[in-house]
């Protein structure tokens, strides 16, 4: 019997409201069998400073240890200025560190990106891309989920109501941990 | 008589002896005539949320009126992961808030950056531009500044020793007043 | 008196029923004034073979010609792959050639792209205005024009019928002209 | 006892004296055990347009089966105007089509590339990258090959002369099979 997967996912956004936290959030409900996802906080990761890295602040320390003990990532970027927010890029730049202890080395994930606008967050998906291929992450190439237009498809609460992106989200998910198993696969 | 140029620079790494904080330094003393550069330091800017924009933090305000008060901009990037460090690109997030109100809107703008790898920093200069796509900045194309091997062509005290390097950017610097002055041309 | 500007323009699609063809096309009725368009045909330009150079192809001597007697260039790139079409990537690695003879240096220019899916050529885009940095070519920055779902926005005749689109692209070109006029203003 | 895998690979250069094809032709000399790779040349591959795609022209034929026969794929990419040449591109444009028959699909694969100056070909590699999502083919992470200033790595016969340059690839090679065996494992 397969063994239980653990995913370990975040959003690169701070704001409470923001649709990319809320597409994170429904994640946890469009998961297959087999995987849960423990979703992580960005507030109170510091503006990385090589200088800080002798003595990482807790709120690294417990990034890093997380990304580790995970099977697979699943990272949700806003698009800012047609990349990836700084905040974001800023807990990878951390999480990356110090030199020998890229917490992120040889990880499946999988990503996704929410915006209002009509391209969906791509920019910030094919920059990440490019990070990973120096993180040494191993992404799922399909589906892409660009959810356009965010503020039609959440409702107040923050709920995804688009039924389309919803089975876009448990195709990627499924896709992930087909993708996971087959990479801690024996040969 | 040409009325003298102010440039605005800063460099995206908090580090004291940041070798991208070096490169900008040098800067200061290859001017052309008719130039002069200020210096701004992004320690201090706290991570991005939009839930801030109502009071903006007074560095970030600070950060915002000298964008607008120059007539140029000079962008010194690390490269952290392939792409521009998470704290630099925050910095450019703030400043391009509240929607409306972007302060680089229509800046010429030079950039350069340097690494210690053998691509100098490429692979963030390339993704900075698309992202001054967006903020609608006018850049200088060349030359391309990449120090590449930077542990080599600094002294010990963050003094660049590299002559041909400083050339390279003697000719950025007058390429980019040219570049501002044709920008600022009554037509 | 402003001088008329003589706008050089191509598509990157050698298919006669071509969006973006029928895109350039549009351009001819929605010039501003001062301003004429000529369009070429990449037909014929073979792949280049840096072997050939020394005896130029009929076909790729009166491309580089056009290129440089133009004002400004406009760029209409299909996405294929995620990227520009071989077809037309392959036109401006013949125009660039051979070294210290690329046509395209020092010249403005607009881009534009139209798919049939979501995000209407933008990924080839950014990779195009990648290029345009080595080309020395000045881009105008807006409006960007993504012409998303592209069969719904011309008719059986290939007349784009988008309203909206259209006011876009006029905006473009008359942006471009502006643009061209800064950058050959006496300073 | 490990199944032979059978590699085939290509360089995005018509000419005959083209470091990246020398690149790919050292490729042959540091297989690792159990593994073949067959070499392709582009040459006689039309530009793409779709109107052929009824009819496809017979190099594009053979170009496209062999890519579906082989285990993995090795794609050897000089960097033309900071991009994948357009030759190179056009080649993958035809292995793509028509819809639904994506030669590449699912692909394990690894790139290099070689230029005369200072990047190596890096630009290039990464909208190589970028397609590769698109074309869902399996990319190696590392090491990645950015083999710089060719002409003093090179013989006059076009042998690899540099020791260390060979290495990598070897190492490179050793990972795609590795690799391969991994995404053929049965889970």
């Amino acid at each position: 019997m397969d063994k239980q997967l653990n995913i370990f996912g975040f959003a690169g956004s701070l704001r409470a409201a923001s649709y990319n936290r809320a597409l994170l959030r429904t994640a946890l409900e469009l998961l297959p069998k087999g995987a849960s996802l423990e979703i992580f906080d960005l507030v109170g990761i510091p503006p990385y400073n090589q200088e800080l890295e002798a003595v990482m602040p807790d709120q690294v320390k417990a990034f890093k240890q997380k990304i580790k003990a995970a099977d697979a990532i699943v990272i949700v970027t806003p698009e800012y200025n047609y990349s990836v927010p700084g905040v974001l890029k800023n807990a990878l730049d951390w999480a990356s560190r110090p030199t020998g202890d890229n917490s992120f080395d040889n990880k499946p994930a999988a990503i996704m990106s929410a915006s209002t606008g009509i391209l969906g967050g791509a920019r910030a998906q094919y920059h990440l891309r490019q990070s990973c291929v120096f993180l040494n992450m191993h992404l799922v190439n399909k589906p892409e989920i660009f959810v356009t237009l965010a503020a039609q498809k959440f409702d107040d609460k923050g709920n995804l109501t688009d039924a389309k992106t919803k089975e876009f989200i448990a195709l990627l998910l499924g896709n992930l941990v087909n993708w996971t198993r087959q990479l801690q696969a024996t040969i």
